[in-house]
């Protein structure tokens, strides 16, 4: 049976704009994975009427329906009565929830009230879907010929943790009562189009998928293979031909941040790390110590806007400034070895460029920017070519290419 | 007639999670703001049935229908040809449009495809929708019983220009042949909650909406009102209400971001800035030089990290760090007069606080923040406590703190 899904969403902020929905989009992510086709997203605001009518769709059109929102405690939180009703059903108190709800109000001093009852009952029949980081709970219960509705909390965090505990393995196993293999590749260096072009000759059974995710300037590969022992096998030669193929480009074979991974490498080696920033404005410092325990790897930097921050902060020659300009090569190398030399650190990254959108000139379009690295074994500077044209996206994109050579160059150390 | 929208919106993207829908918050929000409520919001992937069902539901249940998606050249652009398909009309073609994108396609030396031919066609008696930033135009076409369905380019920018200039207007013009009068209230130092509370007194007449839009540490109130000479009157004498009464909390009414407000005050004012930041790690300058422009006010800053870079970098005294410790007013002020002095600035913002999730006690739990401003006139320190947790929400909203309070020092200069 090819399972198709319908992703139903409820709540007023969704229908008058106060919030963008970004549970569809991360349910569906997740599902495209496992080989489950998403075929509509349905979102209506709390309504009785809406929502049967949306409930009545879904299972028309799909065989697994996900739902998220109206499990709270407040009136407008609506979706487990109506479920029911949609169902047929009646509501059940179930006494183990509370139980567990009531000693945790005690716990806390919080007095109990008649609307939290909201969140102890649920459809007849229904399975409890457990949250471990709130206190709306879920529940997946049988639509009738064999289809499902699993309700999950709107909470994003919340439903992500119910969703992959819960949700997913029980799909899994209702699809193909086979594991899951999955590999994450996080990418460097490519567009979104050049990264699906070198993938595009692989070989892929239909038990494995291959799906991006781009967030601007991050890009995210995930290979995703469901089955046995066979499966495996070619789950695991995938891996390894997609390794050696993106080998250039690849950051991290998990979801963490590039920060993270300078964050790790730079803690492995016992090195400290200072900053000069002129166009990125301070940008790399702030993803830098984004970073819990940052503090022990970083030292600090100078935001060195302008050529009298970069002459007084970092030492930078007027003579430079004046004969190579601001953005360039020889620019850059003294950013970098002012601030290795004053701030006391082991290795430090600098970077002068056009932001844009004005600045530029033929010789020095907007886009064009200057890193340098120093430390107490190498000085160099690198080109870096912005291809987008906002100022933001410069900036973002300045800040990844500069962190990813960082990496590079911390490899090597 | 209550208007009640239906948005659409198509794409294999949306389906698969690759892309997080934003499209259709913005367009809830916009039509919120006119009283036009969104029934439901669909999404499809790119394919011909699903597209048709969508069609036909939003038609029953909304008599305004607004999609996104899908006018492009490519093969899985399927929207016009379907929507004529579920109207019963001909594609025909626009002999002016055919000519403007030749045109476009010869300047910049792209070759003429058949598949751009796609974009040159609309259903018939469709209104062409103008893009004035892309080359997907958009159409607004009767859809029986007196509906109208607008479709849109999918890309936000492109959409949010086309959903002002063109779309709204009509739906005024239809709903009540007047005019629309907004007012926008950018907040700080009041949460969701507590604004709604302060603002609930206010009595709304029909005409008039109030709503609001959180995106952490942001927080914007619209005043909307429709109507003719009667309403507006209402409409002044309620943003006077709401001016006086979160006199306190705006920092700007129109849509501007802080640091926004803060370069235009610099500007102004023709007074320079430098900046001191410890634990908000370079975000305050990453905000302050994202505003195009900002060289000509912003000097430079210091990301002093490390005790160590107070004392290099800023002048602060050992003595001072040993017995105030780095989070303190006394460290606060040191940094502020320090950047001050060694930058040549007009006026220095330091921080200096504990974004966790280690390093609180008792007495400096997690979240403590110390801001200082210095001038020649001037030099205080001011203890921000922020009431969040989440290293990520403490740095952004001690950022958003401490720009307000260089805005209200600003005005006083």
């Amino acid at each position: 049976m090819i399972e198709q899904a319908v992703l139903l969403s409820t709540g007023d902020e969704l229908t008058s704009g106060r919030v963008v929905d970004s549970n569809s989009a991360y349910i569906a992510g997740r599902l495209y994975t496992l080989g489950v086709r998403v075929a509509a997203v349905l979102k209506v605001g709390d309504d009785k009427d809406k929502l049967l009518w949306a409930l009545g769709q879904a299972r028309e059109m799909g065989n697994i329906v996900i739902g998220t929102g109206g499990l709270g405690p407040t009136a407008d939180d609506l979706t487990t009565a109506i479920v029911a009703r949609f169902l047929g059903v009646e509501l059940v108190e179930d006494k183990h929830v509370l139980a567990d709800l009531k000693g945790r109000g005690e716990r806390h001093g919080i007095p109990w009230t008649s609307n939290a009852g909201k969140q102890t009952v649920f459809p007849a029949g229904a399975t409890i879907i457990p949250n471990p980081v709130g206190s709306a709970l879920g529940f997946n219960v049988e639509m009738g010929e064999g289809k499902r509705l699993f309700w999950l909390s709107g909470v994003p965090h919340e439903m992500a943790i119910m969703l992959n505990q819960t949700v997913l393995p029980w799909i899994v196993n209702r699809v193909v009562s086979e594991e899951i293999h999955e590999a994450v590749f996080k990418i460097h260096g490519l567009t979104e189009a050049q990264l699906d072009e070198l993938v595009k000759p692989l070989e892929l059974d239909r038990s494995t998928k291959l799906s991006f995710r781009a967030h601007f300037p991050d890009l995210t590969l995930r290979l995703t293979t469901i089955g046995g022992a066979l499966e495996r096998e070619h789950f695991v030669s995938l891996r390894e031909q997609i390794s050696a193929l993106l080998r250039d480009f690849t950051y991290a074979q998990s979801d963490v941040t590039l920060e993270e991974v300078v964050g790790a490498l730079l803690n492995q080696k016992r090195l400290t790390l200072a900053l000069a920033e002129s166009c990125t404005g301070g940008l790399i410092a702030h993803r830098i110590t984004r970073v819990p325990g940052s503090s022990a790897y970083f030292v600090g930097g100078s935001v060195s806007y302008s050529n009298q921050e970069k002459i007084r902060a970092l030492g930078v020659s007027p003579i430079t400034l004046e004969r190579y300009g601001a953005v360039s090569r020889e620019t850059a190398l003294e950013m970098s070895r002012g601030i290795l030399e004053r701030a006391g650190a082991d290795i430090a990254l600098s970077i002068t460029g056009i932001a844009g959108p004005s600045g530029g000139s033929p010789e020095k379009p907007v886009g064009t920017v200057w890193a340098s690295i120093a430390s107490s074994q190498r000085h160099d500077a690198k080109l870096l070519r912005l291809l987008v044209s906002e100022r933001e996206r410069i900036i973002q994109g300045t800040s990844q290419a500069a962190l990813n050579w960082l990496r590079q160059s911390l490899l090597e150390l």
